[in-house]
């Protein structure tokens, strides 16, 4: 057993670097993708996720034994702390399989209360990455690091909302995205999890999601909310178990999308 | 006047490297968009397009005084050559606006025949640049430079089909975008011009798009040409002039997209 002194923030560090070193080279070269729901549609998985998750699953196992693990690939850890790191090696997979920079790779500390109480997002190939603990939350690239803040923007007529839709939900998950998307400034798409890291960054107010799982909503919850933001499920709740999601610079954006959504609520 | 020897393709560098250096420093800050779309939506615009058009005018001016010169942001100059530089100094304003970093310069060079012989995307916050000119094309960042060449993926069910619908287009263009999309093996949306730099590089194997202005579209027909693709409107005809556009990565997808898209075709 390895003694430490590594924090828990310093440890998802360590984890995001083991990841990237494993998945950038496979990043735009010619790999195979299974598709994990041939049933009902295309869910691509590569060796690049599986090898990174076993990576990071292994820096827990080292430094933090008595904490289970969540991932997206492989079953769960149980551990003995109540503590659990959740976890997603490549969030975006189609796009990183068409070339686009903006998967990442998702990193969250979830505390015996269920609370997300860390929360990070790496970008190996462009080279940033944001993470949030304890009420600060940062960004870095190649050539800074900042203390990062959401959005004042109050009002949703000059909100910037992100979705995944028209890809992902239910009819009526798309209505609700739909009630909102007519109020605010502009809807962009396609973002994979880079969009909660915009988001935790100031430069966009709203993220509007549906059918998400744990792994895919932890690391922005942790991210996000200790950049100042709010996440919760369309019914205000705890968004920690996924599904339909509302992630919001302020609590004015956050409400008044909510009033909007909640009849959409399952 | 400066007598020079640059080659047309050096020009072109020139040129990206002036705007990149004049917008790289916009990226992610506060400042101010106008909306030149005021009747009918939100076209924003900013200092940051203006003063990049204007730097790579001049350097036009300079080198190429003979040259047309056509840009997102100014009135049209007419040259005496019959040559003209086809440019737009931001596409994607929008993501820019939220800090996607999936913008680009797009800079074409038009021949006396209406024909793209030279096209070049920059994205100078990755710092990517992708370019092709006389049947060659190059993917370069900060550690490597490549010859890239486009997918030999024949079969539309193994496409990857990239689009800014929903954002863009009327009903029947759309019709004719979901009539390829149920055909291929994934969409993703939201990418602006670095989707054509997919396409060239090899990732991705469509775009189907519509509304498109010329200077949206004639770097990408520059470059996706000479990686070996093919780029037409609906019809199969020249789309230098925007409006519906279809690039494919080879003859056999461009085909079989276009018996689908040409119902549709304006």
């Amino acid at each position: 057993m390895v003694t430490t002194t590594l924090s828990d923030i310093e440890l998802a560090h360590k984890m995001a670097n083991a990841a990237g070193k494993v998945i950038t080279p496979h990043f735009r070269t010619e790999i195979e993708y299974d598709n994990k729901d041939t049933a009902a549609g295309f869910d691509p998985v590569s060796e690049a996720d599986r090898a990174a998750e076993r990576t990071m699953r292994d820096i827990v196992d080292q430094f933090r034994h008595k904490d289970g693990f969540c991932g997206e690939e492989f079953a769960d850890k149980v551990g003995s702390s109540g503590r659990v790191w959740v976890v997603d090696p490549i969030d975006g997979t189609r796009g990183f399989m068409c070339g686009t920079p903006t998967w990442g790779t998702l990193i969250a500390l979830r505390s015996k209360s269920e609370r997300v109480c860390l929360g990070l997002i790496d970008q190996p190939y462009i080279g940033e990455r944001f993470w949030g603990t304890d009420g600060q939350a940062y960004f870095q690239n190649r050539n800074s690091k900042k203390k990062i803040f959401t959005s004042r923007i109050l009002d949703l007529s000059a909100a910037k909302l992100f979705s995944t839709f028209p890809e992902i939900g239910r009819t009526h998950d798309r209505s609700g995205f739909k009630a909102v998307a007519h109020k605010v400034q502009l809807v962009r798409f396609g973002m994979d999890c880079y969009a909660y890291a915009l988001l935790a960054a100031g430069y966009i107010e709203l993220i509007i999601e549906a059918g998400l799982r744990p792994y895919d909503i932890n690391a922005p919850i942790g991210l996000i909310e200790a950049a100042g933001g709010i996440v919760t499920n369309w019914s205000g709740q705890n968004a920690v178990n996924g599904g339909q999601v509302l992630a919001a610079a302020n609590q004015s954006l956050h409400l008044a999308a909510l009033d909007l959504l909640k009849d959409y609520a399952d």
